[in-house]
């Protein structure tokens, strides 16, 4: 078996300098969530399925008792006007499970989209604080002065001492791997408490996202998504606080939401 | 080495349609109980010896002292009838140890089979429940709409929320590669504690099986121990019962043997 | 890098009708000791260097400062005589330390010994049995029934239940690849308690190995070691039989050895 | 993607007898402070980058946000005069996180460098001796006996029993490796404690280096940053004798140095 399996739509559509968006499982989901919302908001087609040895030896069963295999899987966005370009939009289920399976599926996907014309990249990630974050910010990283200064254009936060430790995973490899193939590029990274999923710090790079990409984008069914992940996290703070003698809510709203960077 | 050395019969036989039945080791040993039994019942013969490099480094040594190798094993069964269909039926000592390894060897038996014209796969497991299962029903996945209504009319069970976190291992990965392949297949699990070997669910399964194969098996062995197996669950409870100060079986037999979900 | 090096002296020796002893660490350092043993007492020469990525990336330093990287090696011993058939011994620092690695070393080992030549294989290794043993047996595993009867003139005991497991390791994957090779070959399994290295159990190893080859060999050294590590046995045991209140050997000589079995 | 990625410049550089000096992070960071001390002194060329599936899949974020992939990397230093030889110098973030990468890296950077007219080798390298050294020794060992002398002359010590377990990763294997490339070499182990970053070590290794590569270099920077780790650990001592109930520095400076074994 090939490491990579990449199995496409036949024939490959022509597409018009495509931008590559990339959105992995990882921190806070934070990645995982603005891609997939972005692809269902543009309505973004099926390109290309991916499926690797690298990734866990598992296979998936609908509703319905149809099965299928883990997989990362690209999709294609192509609006209207002359001078539009086109949007590829990777996501999926896993990331690789080792360092080798990463490097491998980034490079062959990153292959296989040069081929498709990809020579800029974006990646989407979440930013772990350890803490609440009220409004997050969306840090960046980039693989270019130029690109960090037409990020911080959109209110991009290059920060002298985050990430200090770097970026591990798909979201840097991609910027790191696709330089090694002439790409350029940039990663948005949203904070995030890091404990929990965080539909709002997703929404924070989603609209940074759909400036770089000028497309427009409806933010009404991931707020949605937002405000209850916080009645949830409100819910068991509450419990919490109940549980410690305290009456539920004592503290403020502040106050109890930053607590919530001790639910795990 | 070869990652996966296939060592068959020369010349291998013409198979008549051939369906895939797979049956390794895995939750309460459930897939590997029905897929020798079935290999016994019908007196199927050797076709291939699998080994590879994803298995662990051992031999095993007989009551003679004759060494073989850690392996998988492909055996034969054909039918007689103008209409016919033949089977091939995979067993073994070991699923591959890594994911990879899993990728791998299922890749490459796939690849055999496909050379040898099987377009079908049925793969045999056992769901693990957590507590006794008196009565294991079967439950099913598939790579169709049209396997799964097929699998229903044979009592084949397929819950909206069973498996809920999908399938691990060869009896998924079977199905999911073999749509690389263009084959297409059912996975029958049956319910088991998941705390001991279970035949009684095997001949659950293999009563499925049976069914779909058009094959008949006498199931007097497998019912002897399955009882054998009650027996001795019925033992370990009166034990642990006695122990607790409580007169044995006191609980009565259908309490006593939810118990039993406590064996490790 | 290839995954296994192999450096041979050039050119090869032609060897007549060669058998291959193999003897690698593993339970008790038996199969070594006996190897290495019989390597120093037949004076056999080098004949090649084996290097792999699966062992670990170390290099051991003579007192003199010289380097060496970890590495198994070949020596080879020809004796006089018309009838004679030649000797190969391999032997090392350490088996491959992933399941891989046991295969890929292995495989490509007895794909240089066949190209010498060689079509038979006796594999040396001890039998943990988890207590001293004060006269080790030696037990058998054999690739075919020939020569189970074969080595059982030579006293070594093919036991019904041991190895219940099988064999892990080397001294199995030796036999069981090398049927894949068309080779035949035994093993050769000395008791010990598998607590400390154990020359007395390698001793008895190789006196059956020497009667397989019909070679002599002094066993003064080998008994020295034996009595060697029989004193710091003894000695152990005297200080905790003393630091637990008892009278040093009180126990007799009988009852002290056997609590040996603790010694770590 | 290749196990190991070498982007050089373009055209390479015509070097004289050039040797390679190694020194990746390890024990006390002690091998890479002094190769990067080496290289900063000398004004070294960026002559490679070395990317590899091997090492962890991370991007690091430079100050201003621009991402670098985690790599090794081959410097060049070209001093003038006609006998003059060539000096490559490898660091790096990085020692391959796998046995295997650790031989595949190695392995492919000597294959590199023995394009470039490689022969001889200096890997440097720190030696935990479990306890703080006042004055650190620099231990050697040597793929011959000729080096061991040589290096004999410039106070490196070779000693009986040090390094017992030999050497495990880069440092070992570049020699080991290095022998099967026809290469000679030596490595440089300065004494250290184990427990902190010792440039005060890499500068005793480097001041031997200096001989052996017959370059000047100025030790200000490196005796500054020595005496930095003096004044922290002093301090971290300090506050310890004060918590445990004694006066600040009663031990005398000669004991306190000696506590900070401790240090982890």
């Amino acid at each position: 078996m090939e490491d990579v399996v990449i199995r496409a739509i036949d024939p490959l559509p022509a597409l018009r300098n495509p931008i590559l968006v990339e959105g992995l499982p990882g921190v806070g989901n934070v990645g995982k969530l603005a891609a997939d919302y972005l692809k269902d908001q543009l309505g973004a087609k099926p390109l290309a399925t991916i499926y690797s040895r690298f990734f866990p030896p598992q296979v998936y069963v609908s509703e319905e008792g149809i099965i299928r295999m883990v997989s990362n899987d690209l999709h294609f966005y192509q609006p209207t006007g002359a001078k539009a370009r086109d949007v590829l939009i990777l996501g999926g289920d896993y990331q690789g499970i080792s360092p080798e399976g990463q490097y491998e599926i980034t490079h062959r996907v990153l292959e296989f989209c040069q081929s498709l014309g990809v020579r800029e990249i974006v990646t989407l990630a979440g930013f772990a604080q350890g803490h609440v974050v009220e409004e997050p910010r969306v840090l960046g990283a980039a693989t270019s002065q130029d690109r960090v200064e037409s990020m911080k254009k959109f209110g991009v936060v290059f920060s002298r001492n985050d990430p200090g430790g770097g970026l591990i995973g798909a979201s840097g490899l991609f910027l790191g791997i696709g330089r090694l193939f002439g790409m350029e590029g940039v990663c948005l990274m949203g904070e995030t408490s890091g404990y929990f999923v965080d539909p709002r710090s997703a929404q924070a790079v989603l609209k940074v996202l759909v400036q770089v990409l000028n497309v427009k984008v409806d933010f009404t069914d991931l707020e949605s998504k937002a405000q209850e992940i916080d009645r949830i996290a409100q819910r068991i703070h509450d419990v919490e606080q109940h549980a410690a003698g305290e009456p539920a809510g004592a503290g403020g709203s502040g106050r109890a939401r930053d607590d919530l960077g001790y639910i795990g």
